[in-house]
């Protein structure tokens, strides 16, 4: 079992009130953030999008400078980090209805980072098509919030461990997303990434890439276009920029733009470096 | 603050841990029961829908011999109870792959039953048409899923205390339930209730609506058909059977099937007289 170090609300305890209405109904948003020898590069776009996400769910947004320093006691000592941020709308009554005066619940969960490998940066990693069909509900699309049984149940579709990760598509046979990070291709020379407005969460990491490729789209995209890609890779805000080997049957090649991205999360401080 | 007898994996304590995936991600499931002095008439139908859940998300099946001991513990004294059952996937590594060895997670709350009032039972409740609408998730629909951020977010639209209840459409007009329970309709003497196969929840109580009204039908239905509905009502496990006096500017006036659908809930052993 992992080792994590824990604060909940302050404190340093593994608990939390089993009537947190992030338990009863999964109300609440949550973070993860990689953090290198105690340095957070997408730390203000982590904190941008938890902001967003309150405003959308009505919790009361947390304090940063608070968030940080819990951040950086939950991974003191770990060089190659990933901090888990929960926040909650707390203890509430039995029922939907929101408390009257909430109290958000707020967890910090310091682990040692995963280390994909460097063959996997360097050839990229194999990826199924999943059969569930993500659904739409554009109330809660874009945000990281904490009702994840579609990723759970996407990502049970396989258990064969050369498999990293699944392409979800939405119903109307759109592609959104892997299962927990953001997906772009090269098509025609552009760089696409898929809209988010109905499903989807919308990383860090992929605000990232957009920010820095000013010529980069943002469009619909069928699994058949992708077909046709000339680079797909996948970003994550814990594993960085992943070349795509393979999608099924389709295989692709990491190309000059899947380097160049690499290369500008080495610049913004981020290591694939094993931990120690 | 309410109180609450909890146990947890069958030990009194009110914490659960944070690495718990019902926290993490919503992955579990849930049932809130009814108990009149300690028995429990719509238990077996609880423990149908739980294993059905637990089949859908692959939860190893409780044991429900197990789970009555614990119910009765925890409303032990309380006449008119409601006893939550949480069941979740337990404790696991970060990210969604399932657990190689799951080990689930219990935790049972006794509480105090809620006491609607004679005069809702006799008149019926306000309910008004919710703005948010369900997304379509074949996969998810009918079980009792601890992902209730749609309902959260349905309930928070209103703060009005004379409006008890909100109906939710999904993306295609399509009625499918209240907010916290299930609706039927009287249109043309036939007694309707909504398909829930794309999102809903299947009730307990729909389900004993339905077992003892065999001309009952499961039916598409729109908001303007309910415009000519003879009769609305909710179905509750908790509330048990709830006319609808007004839905927005539409008014109802509870009808002979409702009545006699309450009798029948009487006949079962609810009691609709407060606690105490």
């Amino acid at each position: 079992m992992m080792t994590a170090r824990l604060l909940v609300n302050g404190v340093v305890t593994t608990q939390v009130s089993v009537l947190d209405r992030g338990f009863s109904y999964g109300d609440g948003l949550f973070e993860s953030v990689r953090l290198v020898h105690g340095r957070a590069p997408l730390w203000p776009r982590h904190m941008q999008r938890l902001a967003d996400g309150c405003a959308r769910l009505r919790i009361p947004p947390p304090d940063p400078l608070q968030l940080w320093e819990e951040a950086q006691r939950v991974s003191d000592g770990i060089a190659q980090a990933v901090v888990r941020i929960t926040l909650t709308r707390g203890v509430g009554e039995r029922g939907y209805a929101l408390p009257v005066l909430p109290q958000p619940g707020r967890v910090l969960a310091g682990f040692a980072a995963p280390t994909p490998g460097d063959d996997v940066y360097r050839d990229g990693l194999h990826m199924r098509v999943c059969h569930l069909r993500l659904a739409e509900q554009p109330l809660l699309a874009g945000i990281k919030h904490l009702n994840r049984l579609e990723q759970v149940l996407a990502r049970a579709e396989w258990s064969d461990p050369a498999i990293a990760e699944g392409l979800l598509r939405d119903g109307h046979d759109r592609v959104i997303s892997a299962t927990m990070a953001n997906l772009f291709a090269v098509i025609d020379g552009v760089l696409l990434t898929p809209a988010l407005d109905c499903c989807g969460v919308a990383g860090v990491a992929r605000a990232e890439v957009l920010a820095i490729q000013p010529n980069a789209r943002v469009a619909e995209l069928s699994l058949q276009a992708l077909s046709a890609a000339s680079e797909i890779f996948l970003s994550s805000s814990v594993r960085g920029i992943l070349p795509v080997q393979s999608l099924d049957e389709w295989s692709y090649v990491p190309g000059a733009l899947t380097r160049q991205l690499q290369q500008h999360w080495l610049n913004l401080g981020f290591s694939m470096e094993q931990d120690g």
